[in-house]
């Protein structure tokens, strides 16, 4: 089920860089959990707990999916250890970390543009179609931000309209990379360059506050929030 | 573990027919994804996260559950699409939709009669027992809209006291569809029964507003929310 | 892929045991959610739905991580009876329920404990790790109550600061689990005594309203809620 153009990926795309690489964006998204928990009041467990499900749920949800099962969530000791680190850090440091917010979304940038590509390729390794590949990818970059939220019982950023683009830039991510499977130039440049643009265009959508649009003819009486 | 009964439905029942019905299931749950959406102020991606939530999210825990992986919504491309036409027709169109909410209710009501019983099979198919595909159908039914309101942060209308009966419909819907696979009675025409009661007794909940009661004796301090 | 020592506990401890004490911890959670769901002023659905959900929440996570299809609360029918005895207790009774909310709160406490173990032993039964057998357990053990505040648009009283300790007893009962079962000492003696421990820990920290820390240093400005 393995396809070629992944077997040539995965070969030069040495596996311990994508592990390193993993590892760096479960912990970014895992110090966005332990933030929110901060600022919600939880306790230390609370902090660990959404740590974890930031940083490990949007991979979660793409290997039930996908019948990966047990999760690599669960078989590899480095994702679970990752987000108890962060849970450290913004414990006895988050007054500090959370001054250098700026850099922290600048890393949780790096995490969306490296998840939505390696998601949507361990999908279509899997076996699964080019758009449902691309779908999974992107999920898999969302989906820690939605559990983190959901779990901390406020509406996820994700769907708000008054947050930068965040959807769009793993969208063209995970798009770049359906389209060099299916024209089969998949290599470490197109994979980094797939990456790299839904990095920056994260980036932009922060530093120029690019929003997407609400839904025509909104009636006044709508309720804001 | 296809049993013989569900087969017969099978071959009676078209598959092309079976397909047409649920992508139309799917496609009035996302229009009423959307709508919430709208009312919530989301952006145009919120739009379609919540549509698609709620068209494929019952099925895609039953998928889950019997192992179908990857689970349906993932394998037929129309299913994934139908949410994002319901997106496109909501974003331009929501006055308008709105207006005809009723109009949409009768095809809530319509996916609702279909779901519990495409659920209800699909769950036996897989070879549990009748107890568990009836929970399953009903689990598929209502899924989607539980899914929508808690990526919504609100509480699920499935569970609030103050909505038309919702859960009564399905139950009962996937409860004749069970009964029939008991008694071997399986075809396109108890199928169609159970689907148009599950419908009926909905669009009489809604028409006359029948509503479950709460629990006895409830205290006169309990909040009313 | 069933390890000795496990398959030596399973023939030690005997099913039908583990079995009623399984059906006693779904009750116990199912009351909690029942409870929740009479406060939130649900409907009779909306209490079973959330006793469901409270009383299996937990095993069925652990079993689609595990890929233990379909999981256990779709095959036996105890498992789904038992947390509708539950909803129709509190439904006629949930006056006398609340006023025995201390003996609820006991068997909530039993409830954990035995989950931690049972969690543990059956994730390292599939094949995963001490530790993810562990996290496992803990997941097993929490996850019903996180499933039942996030449905009732509540945050997780596992999270909250002002709740007295919860993960902390189950974590260690799924620890001495995981260590019995790496020193190879399992038996009824050993597992029982990580249940107790659990189940101790819980009683104390109710009793003398241990809490966890919050973060180092949080800022006065700190929304308190």
């Amino acid at each position: 089920m393995l396809s070629e153009n992944v077997k040539v990926l995965q070969q030069l795309f040495s596996p311990s860089v994508l592990h390193t690489l993993d590892l760096i964006g479960i912990f970014v998204f895992a110090i966005s959990g332990a933030l929110l928990a901060v600022r919600k009041n939880f306790d230390v467990f609370g902090i660990a707990v959404l740590a974890e499900a930031t940083g490990l749920g949007g991979g979660l949800f793409r290997d039930l999916v996908i019948g990966a099962v047990p999760p690599a969530a669960f078989t590899d000791l480095g994702y679970f250890v990752t987000p108890l680190l962060a849970t450290a850090l913004v414990f006895f440091l988050h007054p500090q970390v959370e001054r250098i917010q700026a850099g922290v979304n600048v890393f949780d940038a790096a995490g969306l543009g490296l998840f939505c590509v390696v998601g949507t390729s361990k999908a279509y390794d899997y076996g699964l179609s080019l758009t449902a590949s691309a779908t999974l990818g992107l999920a898999t970059a969302v989906g820690g931000g939605v559990l983190r939220d959901v779990l901390a019982n406020e509406v996820p950023s994700l769907l708000r309209w008054d947050r930068d683009l965040y959807a769009v830039p793993a969208i063209v991510g995970a798009t770049i990379v359906a389209l060099c499977i299916r024209y089969d130039v998949v290599n470490p440049f197109t994979s980094s360059f797939a990456a790299a643009t839904a990095f920056s265009l994260r980036l932009l959508a922060m530093r120029y506050h690019w929003r997407a649009p609400r839904a025509w003819n909104r009636r006044s009486t709508v309720r804001e929030e």
